[in-house]
C-alpha cells in the first residue's frame, strides 16, 4: 500500500471510529434530556455495547498495521499527517493495554453505578451508593495498573483528561491556590457588606430566562444551526461533529444569574467545538489537547467575560426588557456585584470564583488516597466532611450536600476534577494574551461585540484542536509556562476592587475592569 | 460449548447486535426531531458507518457457527428457543447475501437521496431527484439479485418488509380491492352533500391539539414513562427498546383532527413495541412478523376505532373544555362525519379510507415495473400522473404533490408501499375476532375505556413477537386465511351508513356503529 492509500485508509478508519463516538455520545445526550425514565436501563446495556464496540474496533490489529506503516514514512508527511499519526499513535497505545472484557466491565458498571448515585443523592444516602464506589476505586486502580505510572497511581487516570500532568506537581498548584485563595476569602470576610441584593429575591420567569441565553449564545457566535440547547438536570456539552455541537443548561425561577452563567460556560465549549478545522472532523485531531483547555474555553466565557461589569452593562437592557418591571431599580454595578458574590458555601457548581478551587483541592485528594489505597470508599463522608470543615470553614449537613453532590464518581471518572482547576489557570493566562492583542476588547463586550474574541480565540486556540499540547499552547500564547500567577493576579485584582480591599501585590492591567 | 453457553452465548450476542441497532434509530429519531440542520451530513456519514458495523456484526463468523450448533440441537430446546435459532438463522442467512460493502453504498446513497429527495420536493423539480432514484433503483435491482427471489424481482425486496407475500397474490387482491373501492367512492360522490363542515374552518390552538394527543395516548394505555412523543415533519415510531418507545406527530393551527389520528396511529405502532415480553427484550423476536401486522395496529387504532362515531361521543366533551367556545355547537356525529370525508385527492397521507389503497395500487405498480426494468425512473413522473387520473380521477399539478411525495424512494425502500394496504385488511379482519371476543367493546370506547382492547391485542398479537408469521397469526385470530373480504365488509358498512347508499350485499355486525 502506498502512501497515500494508507493515509486514505487511516482517515477513512478513523472516520468510522469517530461515528461511533457520535452514536454513543448522542445516546448519552439523550439519556439526559429526553429519554423517558424506564429506558435507563437498557440504555445502559446499549452505552456498553457500544464502548465495547467502540474499544474493540479502535484497538483493531488492522488500525495498529496502517499506523505502523505510516509512523515508519512520519518525515515524509506534512507535518498535519504527522501529527495524525503521533496523536492516533498514542491513543491507540493506550488504548491496547485495556482488555475489551474489561472496558465492558467497566461502562456496566459505570452505568449502575449512575442510577445508584441518583438514588443515593436523592435520599442522601451514601450507604446505597457505597458499593458501586468501592467497585469503581478497585477497576480504577486495576485500570490504573494496566495502562502503567510512574510515581502516584493516580497519574494513569489523570493522563486521561490532562496529558502530562502529574499529581505530585498539582499538589504544589492547589497548595499555592488555596493558601492565597483563603486570604481573600478572609479580606472578603472582613469587609461590611456593601450591597443590598435583596432584588434577587423574586420570581423570573423561565422562558425569558431562556429567552436571554438564547440571545447571549447568538451573540457570542455559536452556530445555532450547528448546535441547539436543551435542558438537563446537569448542564454539559456534547459533539458529534463540529457542525453539531450541543449544550444544555437548567434554568431556576428564582434564580436569574444561575442558568444564564451556565449557558455562558457551556457556550465557551461549544465554540471550541464549532472552531475545529473542517478538514479535521471525523480523526483525532479534532479534539481539544486536554480537559484543562477545554475548561478554559468554557470559563473564559463564564467568569472573565459573563462576571465582567462591561457584559451586564450591555445586557441589563435586554434583562430589563424580559423581565418588565423587575430590574428598572437595578444598576449594572448592581447586577455585577450579584454575580461575584463570595461565600465559602456546600455545593462546587455553585462556589463563587474565590472558593471554587477549594472544592476542587478537597475532591483532588480525597482520590489520590483512594487510588493509593491509603483510604477506603466507606470513609469518604467523614473525610469530605473534615476537609470541608477545614478549607471552606463549612459544616456538612448530609452527604447529599456532601460527598454524593458530583456525578464524576458515578462514572469511575477519578483524576477529572483538578482540570476545572487548570481550565482557571489556563483562561486567565490565556485571556492577559487576549487584552494584549485586543486592547479594546472591554469596550467590545461593553457594546456587545463578542465576534472579535471568539475569532481571536479561534485562531489561537480553537483551530490547533490536538495539534499542541496544553502546555505547549499556553506557552506559545502567554510567553510562559503554564502557571498560577495570572489567575492569582487576576482574582485579587477583581475581588480587591469589588470588596474593597487593597490587592496583596500591586498588578497593572486588571483582568476585568470596574 | 454445551447448549446451555451456547444459548447464552446467542443472547449476549444478540443483545449487542440490538443495542447497535437501538443506537442506529436514534440516530435516525434524532435527524427527524433535534437534529440542527448543518448536522446533516455528519449525520449521513454516522448512520452509513453503523449500517456497515451492524451487518458487518451479525453475519460474523462466530454467529453462524453459534446458531449452527443450536440448530443442529433444535429439537432438544424449548419452543422459544427454538423459535428464536430458527428466526435468527433466517436473518442471518439472509444478510449473508449482501456484501458489507454493497450494504454501505447502500446507505451512503440513501442519505445522499433523503436530502435530495427534501430539496426536490420543496422546489418541484423531479430533475433533482432523479439521478439518486435512478441510483437507488439500479442498487435495489442489484440488491434483489443478491437475495435471490422467485418469480417477480420484486418478490425480493418485499420480503424484507413482508415476509412470504408475492407481487403475484398482491395484484389480485390489489385488483379486488381497486375494483370495489372505486365504487363505493362512486356510489359516496351520487350522494348530495349531506353534512356542513363549515366548523372546521378555524384556527385551532397547538399546544391543545398537543395536550388531547396525550390524552388520548394516555388513554389508549401507551406508557408514557416508557415512551414519548416530540414533533417532526413526517409522523413515526420507532423503538430503542420495549422500555423506549417514541413517537412524533406534528400539528397544524388549521387542522384539528390530522394531528390527533396521527398520534393514534403512531400510538398504535407504539403499543405493539411496549407490548413484546420483556424475555424477548435485545433479542430477535421482539418484533412483528410483518409491516403488515405493524400496519395493522397502528390503522386498527386511527381507523376503526379513532374514526368511529363512539370514540367521538368520548372526547368531544374534552374537545369542547380544550378549545373553549369553538365547538360548542357541534355534535359527535358530525364530528364522526368530518372525519370521515371521502374524496379522491392527490396526497396518499391524507387520503380517506376509501381512497387511500388506491394510492398504494399506483405506487406498487410503478414500483413493480422499475424493478423488472420495464420502466426508466425518467419516466416516473408521466407514469404517476396518468395513473392518478385513471384510479382517482385527480390531476396532478406538480411534482411535489405527485411523485415526490412520500419519503420512502429515497431510502430505497421499493416493496413497502404495500404493506400499508395489508395493515388496513389485516386490522379489520383482527377487529372482526376482537369484537366477537369483547361484544361491550363500542360501549367501552364511548366511556372512555380502552385498556380492554389494548390487553387483547397484547394478548392476541403483541406478544407473540416474531414467533408466528403474519398469515399464522391473522390466521389463528380470525379462523381464515388473511384476505380482502373483512376489509370491505368493513367499508361498505361504514360508509354506506355514512353517506345513505345501499350497501352491495347485506353484512351482518358492523365494525363501527352508528
Amino acid at each position: 500500500m502506498n502512501v497515500n492509500s494508507a493515509l486514505r485508509a487511516l482517515r477513512e478508519y478513523l472516520g468510522q471510529v469517530e461515528d461511533l463516538h457520535a452514536a454513543t455520545s448522542l445516546l448519552g445526550w439523550d439519556q439526559q434530556t429526553y429519554m423517558p425514565p424506564k429506558g435507563a436501563e437498557a440504555r445502559g446495556l446499549q452505552l456498553a455495547t457500544l464502548s465495547g464496540l467502540s474499544h474493540r474496533i479502535f484497538t483493531a490489529r488492522k488500525l495498529g498495521a496502517l499506523l505502523a506503516r505510516l509512523h515508519d514514512v512520519r518525515e515524509q508527511l506534512d507535518p498535519d499527517d504527522a501529527k495524525l499519526i503521533d496523536e492516533t499513535l498514542y491513543d491507540y497505545e493506550r488504548a491496547k493495554r485495556l482488555p475489551e472484557s474489561f472496558v465492558k466491565e467497566f461502562a456496566e458498571e459505570q452505568s449502575k453505578a449512575f442510577h445508584a448515585w441518583i438514588k443515593a443523592r436523592q435520599q442522601s444516602d451514601f450507604g446505597l451508593f457505597l458499593p458501586h464506589l468501592e467497585k469503581l476505586v478497585g477497576l480504577s486502580r486495576w485500570r490504573a495498573d494496566l495502562l502503567g505510572f510512574e510515581g502516584l497511581r493516580y497519574n494513569a487516570l489523570l493522563e486521561d483528561y490532562e496529558r502530562g500532568a502529574r499529581a505530585e506537581d498539582l499538589r504544589g498548584v492547589l497548595a499555592t491556590l488555596a493558601a492565597r485563595q483563603s486570604e481573600i476569602v478572609k479580606c472578603i470576610a472582613q469587609t461590611p457588606v456593601r450591597a443590598d441584593l435583596g432584588w434577587l429575591n423574586q420570581q423570573w420567569d423561565e422562558a425569558a430566562q431562556w429567552a436571554v441565553s438564547i440571545q447571549i449564545l447568538h451573540d457570542m457566535g455559536y452556530d445555532l444551526e450547528a448546535g441547539r440547547q436543551d435542558r438537563s438536570a446537569h448542564p454539559f456539552t456534547t459533539s458529534f461533529h463540529l457542525n453539531d455541537v450541543r449544550i444544555t443548561t437548567r434554568t431556576h425561577s428564582d434564580q436569574l444569574f444561575s442558568g444564564l452563567l451556565s449557558s455562558l460556560h457551556e457556550g465557551g465549549h461549544a465554540l471550541y467545538e464549532q472552531g475545529f478545522l473542517a478538514k479535521d472532523a471525523r480523526t483525532t485531531l479534532a479534539h481539544g489537547p486536554s480537559l484543562g483547555i477545554h475548561e478554559s474555553q468554557s470559563r473564559l466565557w463564564e467568569n472573565i467575560v459573563g462576571r465582567s461589569l462591561p457584559f451586564w452593562r450591555h445586557y441589563l437592557p435586554l434583562l430589563r426588557e424580559r423581565f418588565p418591571g423587575q430590574l428598572e431599580t437595578v444598576a449594572a454595578e448592581e447586577v455585577y456585584e450579584a454575580v461575584n458574590q463570595v461565600k465559602p458555601s456546600l455545593i462546587r457548581v455553585e462556589a463563587d470564583e474565590c472558593t471554587y478551587n477549594l472544592h476542587v483541592i478537597i475532591r483532588f485528594e480525597i482520590e489520590v488516597e483512594l487510588l493509593e489505597g491509603n483510604l477506603v470508599a466507606g470513609d469518604v463522608p467523614s473525610v469530605w466532611n473534615e476537609k470541608m470543615k477545614s478549607y471552606l470553614g463549612v459544616d456538612v449537613p448530609d452527604d447529599a450536600r456532601g460527598c454524593l453532590q458530583d456525578v464524576h464518581w458515578s462514572h469511575g471518572a477519578f483524576g477529572y476534577f483538578p482540570t476545572y482547576t487548570l481550565g482557571n489557570l489556563y483562561a486567565s493566562q490565556i485571556f492577559e494574551a487576549v487584552l494584549k492583542d485586543l486592547p479594546d476588547l472591554w469596550q467590545q463586550v461593553e457594546n456587545g461585540s463578542f465576534l472579535p474574541l471568539r475569532d481571536w480565540l479561534r485562531e489561537h486556540v480553537h483551530r490547533h484542536g490536538r495539534r499542541k499540547t496544553a502546555a505547549d499552547l499556553v506557552r506559545e500564547i502567554s510567553g510562559t509556562p503554564p502557571g498560577a500567577g495570572p489567575y492569582l493576579r487576576y482574582l485579587e485584582a477583581k475581588y480587591s476592587s469589588l470588596y474593597g480591599f487593597p490587592a496583596p501585590i500591586k498588578r497593572k492591567a486588571p483582568a476585568s475592569p470596574r
